[in-house]
C-alpha cells in the first residue's frame, strides 16, 4: 500500500568523535524516505530552497522515492542544522539552526498523494501536522512524531493532533516531558489516554517500547558497536517500520511489533555512517540479515 | 546440581515513594538465596551477629535453603544498611551503613558445601571472593558480582578474581567504571579480556546484555509498573539465573541466555514489594507465568 511522509528536508553539518560531515543531506522526511525506500516505494512531501544541492535530489531519485511532493521554493533557502555529538555519543549539542523555508508556508500534499494509506508526519508544528491530516482522504494509519519544543510551547495543539492519529513515536525524554511520569510504561499509557491506539517510546541504545491499551511489547536496540553519526536514527527507525507495515498492508499490533524490529535494524544501519552513507550501500537483504541477528540475540529458548 | 551463594546477610531499613520498611531482612546472599529457592535448593554461606532476628532465620528455613553455612557470631553485630529511593525510583541514597560483622573475618565454607557445582560470589572484597574460590573443589561454574568500591580501590585484586571466574555480573555504571568505555557492549568485551567466559551487564529497567567472545544477547527488563522497592533486584536476578542453570545442569550460552530471562522475571517479582515480601508469596509457577509474558512481549514474529 502507498506510504507518505511529510517533514523537513535539510542541509546538515555534523561532527562526532568519528569524524565530520559538512553540508550533507539531512532532515526528518529525507531520512525517513531514504530508509523506507530500502523496503519499498515512498512518497515524499517537503520543501527546500533554491540552494538545495542537485546531487542530493539525484541521490533520492536513485531510490523508489516519489518526488512529486518535493517543492523547490524560489527565493527561499533550505533548512540547515549544525550539531556536534558528545564523546560518548549519548548526547548532542545543536551548534546552529537556520529554519529558512521551514518558517514559511508548509508544502501542499499533491493531489495524487492524497489517497496515501500509510502516513508518517515527521516532527513539525502540531497544527501543521493537522493541516496535512485534513488534506488526506481516508488513510489506514497515521503516525506522528514530535519534539520538546511543541510539548513545551504548543501543548494544546499537540494534544489535538494526538487525538487525530493512530500512533505516535516519542523518545524517552519526550514521553516523560509530555506526561510528567518518569516510568516509561506509565508515561506511554498516559499518552494513550490522549487518543492514539499505540505509542512507541524510543530509548536509543536500549531499544523501544510499544504500548497499546491491552499490551506492552519490548524491542531491544540492535547490538551495534559502530556508531558514527546518530543523526536521523529516529526517522530511519520510523521509515523502516512504516515501510514494512505499508508493504504488508497490516495495522495489527503483532505486525507493528515486528515492524518496530525492522525499524530498529534499519536505524542501526543508518547510524553506522554519516548522513545517508550507510543506508546508500544497504538494501532489503541487509535489513533482513540484521533481523535474523536481532532475533538470535533476543529470542530466548532452551534446547 | 548443587548451588552455593556467599555474600552479605543484613538488616535493612528502606524508604521509597511507596512506603517504608524498618529492620527487614536484607543483604546480597539473602536475596540471592531466597530468590533461587523459588526454583530449587540453595546453600547459603554468610555471617550474622547475635542480634539477627530469629524470625528472619525461620523465614529462610521455610524454603529449600541449606543454612549449614550460616554463622551466627557471638559478640558481633549484624551488617546494617539504610537507604532511600528518589521519587522516580531510578536512584537511591545510602543513609547509613554499619559493616559490623562484615568487617571481621569472613565465614568459612562448610566441608559439606565444598563440592558445590554452581557458585555465586555476591558482592564483597575481591580478595575474599578468591578465598572462597580456593575453598571449593572443582565447581562447574563460578559467577561473581562486584561494586564501585572494589573497582576504584582494589582494582588489582578484582582483576585477579575476574581471571578465576567463569562469569561476572555488573551493572551499567560498574561496567563503564571498570573499563573506561561508555558503550556497554564495548565495555562488556573489555571485561571479557580480563578472563571470564561471559559478562552480564544489568541495565535496570532496560534489561541486560550477555556478552561472550562470539556473541551478544539482549534481554529486556520485565514490563512491570509496580516497583515498590528495588533493593536486592540484582541479587534476585542472579539467584533466579543461577538456580535455573543449577537445576538444568547447563553452562552453555543458550542456557545462560534463557537463565537471564528467568532471573529477569524473578527480579521483577522481588521489586514489587519491600524486602522479601513479594518473593514470599511467589513460587515456580509465578516465575514461569512471567516467562510466558516476557516471551510474548519480546519475541517478534509475524503471522
Amino acid at each position: 500500500m502507498s506510504l507518505l511522509v511529510t517533514g523537513t528536508i535539510g542541509i546538515d553539518s555534523v561532527e562526532s568523535p568519528h569524524g565530520k560531515a559538512v553540508d550533507v543531506a539531512g532532515g526528518s522526511a529525507l531520512y525517513f524516505a531514504y530508509a523506507a525506500s530500502l523496503l519499498g516505494p515512498v512518497r515524499l512531501v517537503g520543501v527546500v530552497g533554491e540552494d538545495f544541492p542537485s546531487q542530493h535530489v539525484d541521490m533520492l531519485r536513485q531510490r523508489p522515492i516519489d518526488l512529486a511532493g518535493l517543492e523547490t521554493r524560489k527565493g527561499s533557502k533550505t533548512f540547515r542544522w549544525q550539531g556536534k555529538y558528545t564523546p560518548d555519543m549519548n548526547d548532542r549539542e545543536t551548534l546552529g539552526t537556520q529554519l529558512n523555508v521551514i518558517a514559511e508556508a508548509p508544502p501542499k500534499i499533491p493531489e495524487g498523494f492524497r489517497d496515501s494509506q500509510f502516513v508518517f508526519l515527521a516532527n513539525t508544528h502540531p497544527a501543521i501536522q493537522r493541516q496535512f491530516i485534513d488534506e488526506l482522504s481516508g488513510p489506514k494509519m497515521i503516525v506522528c512524531d514530535t519534539m520538546d519544543l511543541w510539548i513545551n510551547n504548543f501543548r494544546d495543539d499537540l494534544v489535538k493532533t494526538l487525538s487525530c492519529v493512530n500512533g505516535v513515536v516519542l523518545n524517552d525524554a519526550e514521553a516523560r516531558l509530555l506526561t510528567g511520569r518518569s516510568h516509561l510504561i506509565a508515561a506511554a499509557r498516559s499518552v494513550l489516554e490522549l487518543g492514539p491506539d499505540f505509542v512507541i517510546v524510543k530509548k536509543g541504545e536500549h531499544g523501544s517500547i510499544l504500548c497499546t491499551a491491552d499490551a506492552v511489547f519490548l524491542v531491544p536496540g540492535f547490538p551495534t558497536l559502530e556508531v558514527k553519526d546518530p543523526t536521523g536514527a529516529g526517522d530511519s527507525f520510523a521509515g523502516g517500520m512504516m515501510a514494512y507495515l505499508a508493504q504488508r498492508d497490516r495495522t495489527d499490533v503483532q505486525a507493528i511489533q515486528y515492524a518496530i524490529a525492522v525499524g530498529t535494524c534499519v536505524a542501526s544501519i543508518a547510524i553506522e555512517g554519516f548522513s545517508l552513507d550507510s543506508l546508500k550501500s544497504a538494501d532489503r537483504d541487509t535489513v533482513m540479515s540484521r533481523m535474523a541477528r536481532l532475533r538470535a540475540s533476543t529470542h530466548f529458548d532452551v534446547g
